[in-house]
């Protein structure tokens, strides 16, 4: 069978696995599926049986991370990693994870069927907890392979379950001991190339009629989930002189760092701004009182280091000009970062080329959010990532991948695998 | 005695009225006296015994409002009311409201110490569920006096206690059908007027360095207690051009609103926003989700019909253009009005006349905040008002009146009694 006939002949195998992560994490109006708890275990599972049906050796590590490995008769390089998650957010979609690693098994399964044997070891895995509301922390199960866990990250509560990461770790058969060692799981210099699928966050390829995207960048970002302001409560008829409106103050720094972002894009320096979380305080707040308190959380995105330090300034600036104009305290708060991650050259045009033998028009973006492969990209791995046509963005329960779409990048992985780089 | 000095004798009095009421709405850190509840009906127990100890005649309308009426023996002219109210919002502070009813026992103690009898008879009233907290709307028992309820109002639920308004007024032994009945419970025309005492809700007359002033005219509003704005919810990496972002269109509205404000103080029309609630949905924002519903609460306020006419009409050109921009529904929503109230001038000359012959530099000002007084003054009935320097504004445990300014807005009010226009 030609490898495209042998793709397209995956496509029942991979709806199955699509439709199976779904049930798993069916909570209308949306899925979830809880990192460490029952929705990401029951898809593990799945995933490791349909390895298994397929041959593959099924192993976990420290991180409780899944690998289902083909194994080469006879190594001609290092192995190469196709990998994903499986944990979603609350009531989000089906697709952002799951899609990835299922992906790795149709590109196998599509191999196999073409009767193609790899030359070198094609690892499918399924990282643990990417996403980051279950400890307000993401990429964890990448971060665990690469020793990059920030400190204190062991020690963080699930959202959910309370338990902390260690606990929850250990609960899945990790080994929390292990990675507070501190050194990789796997030695990056010892993973021949990192290759992540993942549905597209933004409806960019919709715009552009491709179903399939090669990557060029992810933002790395830096967050402060939890800004507090603070000017002083007062009644709605205090003259505006006297006012020290923390809501005011808010509606200033998110619209200020907006100017900022359309400026930054606008000279060419491509960034995000998203302020998710932006609220006066639920027991206090009232028609008829100013509110002396204001939360909001905040994350900044951008493609390189030097330009998030530079946007990180200009925060500051700014939360110091709107404190003084206001008369109200800006506490940033506790801060997180992400490194942006740039895709290795030569599997940029590795998978360009095994997308135009694959007779598609990929076409080459920046995507929108932050993957595991940014952790392979900090670790000094040759990282690639396909981004799959999408119309509308992930974590919401609207997200709408199509299969043949899915298809389609596996062809190039498949293709990719065959007879490229690997 | 002198007038002055049986004033100052009453300062015992009332500042055991004033750590009575205190010590009934403790509730740390603030002071919770809830309308038709425990708060509100103790207090009402205590002011009616107060009465009591002064020989006043006390008795409750059909609105449970209480009423203490100090008889002239022959009446040369129509009543005059000392009124304000009982009720504090959650945790507020002690003197919104109480004060004012405290105010009007004391200058009664003070002219009968001074052997001084009434030409006509003074009644003080506490008027009950002030404010808005309770029922989302405020100004309620002078609405029932007064046949001002807006239709639906008896049916409204109470924010703690879940009984309509016009179960809460039975349970206090209110007669909600005689209210339904849609007439006045005292004929306007029969009150020789209308007097309050308020502590002043803006540290305006800190700022000026006196005790007392004499106010001008209470502000109308037009409230919105409930706007909703619906966007998009999306994922954190989309680019801003797909963005509908009902968090950031919330923080446009806002900021509008504000430039609304100073561009009109700015052109000679006092007026105020107050934007009280601002919020995120709680069950659903995220850091990593784009806000795809805000909601808000808006107080408009201003001292004309004429001007809050056109202060709607603008509100509805800034939402229709943030509307038209973002991508966004705004829905304005539940909509409730109150007339502003301007005083009358005889009684501001009255007042002030007072103030000059007890040796007080009384300013004219506008007040921050309406009163029941806005009532009265719709009605038709003439109206007058002293504010009470407050350093910290009220709605918050830290309202700072100084039981010696109120001891001079009681010799203001004992005064004009004695010798003015009473």
């Amino acid at each position: 069978m030609k490898l495209a006939e042998a793709v397209t002949a995956q496509t029942a195998l991979v709806q199955r696995l699509l439709d199976g992560v779904a049930a798993i994490g069916d909570d209308p109006p949306g899925i979830t599926r809880d990192a460490y708890g029952r929705g990401e275990n029951e898809a593990q599972a799945l995933i490791a049986e349909a390895g298994r049906a397929l041959g593959l050796e099924t192993s976990s590590d420290a991180g409780a991370n899944l690998t289902l490995r083909w194994a080469a008769r006879e190594a001609k390089a290092a192995p190469v990693l196709i990998a994903s998650h499986l944990d979603s957010i609350v009531q989000g979609g089906n697709f952002d994870g799951a899609a990835g690693v299922i992906a790795g098994i149709g590109a196998i399964a599509a191999l196999q069927a073409a009767g193609i044997e790899p030359r070198r070891d094609i690892e499918v895995m399924a990282l643990r907890c990417e996403e980051s509301v279950w400890f307000g922390l993401g990429l964890i199960g990448s971060r665990c392979l690469l020793a990059r866990l920030p400190p204190g990250a062991l020690d963080l509560p699930h959202a959910r379950s309370g338990r902390t990461l260690a606990q929850s770790i250990a609960a899945c058969g990790g080994d929390p001991a292990r990675l507070r060692q501190g050194t990789p799981l796997r030695d990056p210099r010892d993973i021949g190339a990192y290759l992540e699928v993942h549905i597209e966050q933004a409806p960019q390829l919709v715009e552009a009629g491709a179903p399939v995207a090669i990557c060029l960048a992810n933002p790395g970002n830096v967050r402060h989930p939890f800004i507090g302001i603070t000017g002083e409560d007062a009644h709605t008829g205090l003259p505006h002189r006297f006012r020290r409106d923390a809501a005011l103050a808010g509606a200033d720094l998110s619209l200020a760092l907006e100017r900022m972002w359309l400026a930054e894009e606008a000279a060419g320096r491509p960034m995000a701004v998203t302020i998710g979380r932006f609220h006066t305080l639920p027991e206090r707040h009232s028609l008829t009182a100013i509110a002396g308190d204001f939360e909001l959380s905040l994350d900044l995105r951008a493609f390189s280091a030097d330009h998030l330090k530079a946007l990180e300034v200009e925060l500051g600036a700014i939360a110091a000009e709107i404190s003084a104009r206001r008369g109200v305290t800006i506490l940033l708060g506790e801060r997180s970062a992400a490194a942006p991650g740039l895709m290795d050259p030569g599997l940029i045009a590795g998978l360009a080329a095994a997308a135009v033998r694959c007779g598609l028009d990929a076409p080459k973006l920046n995507s929108p959010g932050s993957h595991d492969a940014n952790n392979f990209a900090a670790a000094g791995v040759k990282t690639g990532m396909l981004l799959v046509r999408n119309r509308n963005g992930s974590h919401n329960p609207h997200e709408a991948m199509e299969t043949a779409d899915l298809m389609a990048a596996i062809s190039v992985l498949a293709e990719w695998i065959a007879n490229g780089d690997a």
